[in-house]
């Protein structure tokens, strides 16, 4: 008899928003299986620390830091296989996400490799957009509302195009693309819509007005985006 | 000292999908409140069913069904004002979401009507979009892809266009108007990447290609659309 492989999205960061599968999935587990960036410590891991059982076996999949992709696929084949090993044997895995799985997260690229061999099952998890509209106080989007979420690092014309085109807009992965974004959003006249969020739902979270937002930001920090009046009233 | 409000998202359906916050709030209230929908039984308390403690207080906003919208305006006007008496007394009130409270979710008609005058704290939950992908096995958004939330109500040139101009797309709300949708799918010849999926996370949850889908869908329905080849691998 195999193992399971589960993906469990952990939420934004706070570990009271892990659901209650993720936690006892997570307390019951023998084996967890993370990936790490260029040896940094695990942002994952750090959200389901309380919750690792001691003892348990823990697969670290180092990804490399750079843009491209043979490295960082070549760090998921490796992870792949001791996970694959591990599932040979008899033993569920229990694969540490942060946010949602499926939500741009790097749960893909294991679910790819093994979903054709292997029982899978993702266990969905609260998004950081979820989290920074609760932060920022801001309903994403009500009633007939289109919602339109854009990563940061898209080329400057395609953002343009994309948020004129759009209603309720989240950015994402804002990071070093931040001075890119606010000139588009700023460019639109919209920047008196445009709130910043940063590590939403952990104790270092940041939320202020676009205008006020600092010179530089995290991976992890986020723009929403309204256009007109409050359209929920 | 006034009490707080809090809006707790539940999820998508399953209990153990509600966060650990979201449980704890609600076991320890003394007063929950939640939306009906002309009389029938409120999806979010049953979500939240075993986890209400006996003898809390429960505020009902019954809305009647109509899409006119001073009905509905009513019916939050007059919980608003009840909810505002329990407030003023100093106890907080817990009121139950499905899913995401900010994500087209009914709280913020509540937040609307109460925030300037009370604090209110935002739970965020897992979204019905998050659920849908974990289930139907589907990555919703990788690396720099854009992700299109419309809600199926739309009418069918504005799906049509949105959709032509999207990459990935949810479309909520499915419901009846899955036979508009579908068809503009079909006309797009974007059947093929298409997946139909009703209740998820429920133990009567649904999981279809479109091409297989049922005649009618009910209002916990939704369509997941990616085009092209898979671009997680």
């Amino acid at each position: 008899m195999r193992g399971k492989l589960y993906g469990v999205g952990l939420g934004p960061g706070d570990p009271e928003l892990m659901t209650l599968r993720a936690h006892r999935l997570i307390a019951g587990a023998g084996v967890v299986a993370y990936p790490t960036l260029a040896g940094a410590q695990s942002f994952a891991r750090s959200i389901a620390a309380d919750a690792i059982a001691p003892g348990a076996r823990e697969i670290v999949m180092d990804v490399p830091m750079t843009t491209a992709r043979a490295p960082a696929q070549a760090a998921y084949d490796k992870g792949a296989k001791e996970i694959a090993g591990v599932l040979e044997q008899g033993e569920d895995v229990i694969c540490l996400c942060e946010g949602d799985p499926f939500f741009y997260g790097s749960f893909m690229y294991l679910f790819a490799r093994l979903s054709a061999r292997f029982e899978i099952e993702v266990v969905p998890g609260v998004t950081s957009i979820a989290a920074c509209a609760a932060r920022a106080g801001r309903p994403l989007v009500a009633r007939n509302e289109r919602l339109t979420v854009l990563p940061g690092p898209l080329p400057e014309d395609e953002l343009r195009r994309r948020i004129e085109g759009a209603e309720a807009v989240a950015i994402m992965k804002v990071g070093r693309h931040l001075a890119k974004i606010r000139g588009v959003i700023e460019d639109l006249g919209l920047t008196g819509g445009a709130v910043y969020v940063e590590r939403a739902s952990l104790p270092e979270e940041v939320v202020l007005p676009l205008a006020e937002a600092p010179e530089r930001a995290p991976y992890f920090s986020m723009i929403l985006l309204t256009k007109g009046a409050d359209p929920w009233l």
